[in-house]
């Protein structure tokens, strides 16, 4: 990702989300304590690992009973979570679109999906999975409007050069494009883009790997 | 990823597979020379990286034309693809798993999704944008069956726990898992774990660090 990085390295802030999502079902469980190597398994990797980024925060306060669960949410939250929550919307309401504001919706995060746009007549001015679908021609009044800050990119591909410019001209900040087409914008919008089909030949090549390494 | 790597960083990886798209689209286009400035712009990255890159899989004929497209094609897929396709299989074919199939139908990839696998009665027994789907208690058969060696997760999160004896049993060497349980497997399956919210999580941050530097 082209942006700067305040001296927290990409991979650290992918993993104090996914810590904190552990925590949180954790605490949910009446779990107050967790050690760096219980959260280091659940993840698959090393307690070292776990340290090193929580570290890299400034926290250490690893006592003989473990991390305190609810302290290290708020100081997760605290370095990841903006003042006020963000508002996002979703470009392209097909199945992926879909899929992913059904697995948004109640979630309690500090990012919240309140807009859907598409061309598509069934979907526009419909309200799908509690997100009102609006006409993409309504889009950089709407951002204005609802204060949108991040767009996801849910699109076919081949449309998705053509939302770059609506993109920019209604002042979003950061894009989370799942088309297969990596698209460029101006610095200061953040991008990421995630192909599919790169994780999964990915994952391919890894076990073409081990398969070798086993014969 | 905890996996072997050859040497080659997961990274370079995942960029070689986004390079290879991108040249195809090229030679479609009959383009038969590409600079590395211009594959580097595309996919935002400097040129001295796309270099890097392919200097560690031993590609250097760079000439005053720039890559042979076709030449670059046929060198990255030897890197990349195992000598005969992979056959994949989705578990979970609600809006996620549906979005995904469709998205492969016919892209010609040396993977191919074969098989899906679903409890719903509305969709086993059914054929699905092309690709039939079983019941999920017929896995581990027609996986030895049909060959399957990968599969794609994208069931409910809160069923995600029940599949990975399925997946051990039935000798599935790759998992790609779009639910938001992190799930560990023995060593010799190769794991992705891919959350949305952590990719959201990750541009929000970003947007919220550039904020701040620009006030």
């Amino acid at each position: 990702m082209a942006t700067l990085t305040n001296g927290i390295p990409e991979k650290t802030i992918e993993r104090l989300s996914e810590y904190r999502r552990t925590l949180l079902a954790s605490h949910r469980q009446g779990i107050t304590h967790i050690f760096s190597h219980v959260l280091a398994g659940i993840h698959g990797i090393t307690a070292v690992q776990v340290r090193r980024d929580l570290m890299l925060i400034g926290f250490s306060s690893d006592t003989k009973k473990g991390y305190d669960v609810q302290v290290l949410i708020e100081y997760i939250s605290k370095i990841l979570d903006s003042p006020a929550p963000m508002n996002i919307a979703v470009l392209g309401m097909g199945h992926l679109g879909q899929a992913i504001t059904k697995y948004f919706n109640g979630k309690g995060l500090n990012l919240k999906i309140t807009a859907a746009f598409d061309v598509d007549p069934e979907k526009v001015g419909r309200t799908i999975d509690g997100i009102p679908c609006y006409h993409m021609n309504t889009f950089e009044n709407m951002v204005e409007d609802r204060d949108i800050s991040i767009v996801i990119l849910s699109s076919p591909t081949k449309v998705a050069p053509e939302l770059v410019l609506p993109i920019i001209n209604a002042g979003i900040k950061g894009v989370l494009n799942f088309t297969s087409t990596p698209l460029n914008f101006p610095q200061g919008i953040v991008v990421e883009n995630y192909d599919i089909t790169t994780l999964l030949e990915k994952v391919a090549y890894f076990v073409k790997e081990t398969d070798a390494s086993n014969t």
